[in-house]
């Protein structure tokens, strides 16, 4: 019965494909399965795609971030 | 002064309608109301409507969980 | 298959008797069995009581608010 | 360390701007140091939009309600 | 950057054993790296146990869903 | 009308204390106000305090990662 969410930002590179999406279902659910015996027919994934603006890290809109850290590291 | 978030899948055959979402609202309010007697003044409900490749049950996307489950029952 | 989190405060009073929790539950399932006709089995509904302290509205913790909503009135 | 996930309603009169978002992510993340000195670097900021449609309060969705109150004040 | 909230019920027979947690911890986050090429150093798990009383499932509070499935499986 | 949830450890040196929660709650209340105009009276905000074993970063339990963030910074 467990209720997993994975939030991730929609990164301008492209979103998160289908096949991504179901490894990442697939995944979640048989750690569960392995770690705590759940049972998979009541194990719930839902992922939330987040727009980057909508995003904050260090302070800063997560692309500001990145930049700021890119720049750094030169 | 309570909060309530309802997650649905956004299905195939047409989103929840807001005729739908007011129904929930008000059943959600007026549950909360009789059972602990809470002010719906201050009761927030946040619908959510995910997208099918977003929501995994079985360890599959939930359409294809449908379909698999469909094929097991013919 | 879906999911709904009711957030609700600790009272002094009392915490949510079991009885009501199992009201909430059925009360939340049965609204979406009606509306959204819903599978029952796949439905999850999970409360969180959250103590008073970390519970905030009107930019006070509630029962400060509470205890200012009060002499405001009198 | 701290997750921070803020909701607010996608407003007809227009969605919240990158240049609001920025400065909520600023404004919870210095919160979160100054309080309770936590690392900016590993705090992260959610901000959800809802449709109009998605938000009840009172037992409504939130236009409506809007529209009751307005409309009581007169 | 992602953010994974896991939502378990805390059992009877025992909870989540600190083991259990960070096999569950890691699991995610490598299964994060691997399909969506996240950095592990900004993925942040919060594992949510949950109260039996206070998760439902087919109307009812988990242990009385349980106990009705075992009295119709003899 | 925002709903602001904040997510910290609690850490080992002392819980979050009732000024520390106050201070969050005014603090964000005042940040939407400010940013977006929102109407304190209906603005929620709930903190959870989340045990350290239940909280992980960089693939591990946050504990062990401070400790080897230290060990490695000697």
């Amino acid at each position: 019965m467990p209720y997993v969410n994975i939030k991730v930002t929609r990164e301008r590179s492209g979103p998160v494909t289908p096949e991504q999406k179901a490894e990442l279902i697939k995944g979640v659910t048989d750690l569960l399965v392995k770690t705590l015996n759940k049972n998979p027919k009541t194990t719930i994934v839902v992922i939330d795609e987040v727009d980057m603006d909508n995003w904050g890290i260090g302070g800063l809109p997560c692309e500001d971030y990145r930049a700021l850290a890119a720049a750094q590291q030169k």
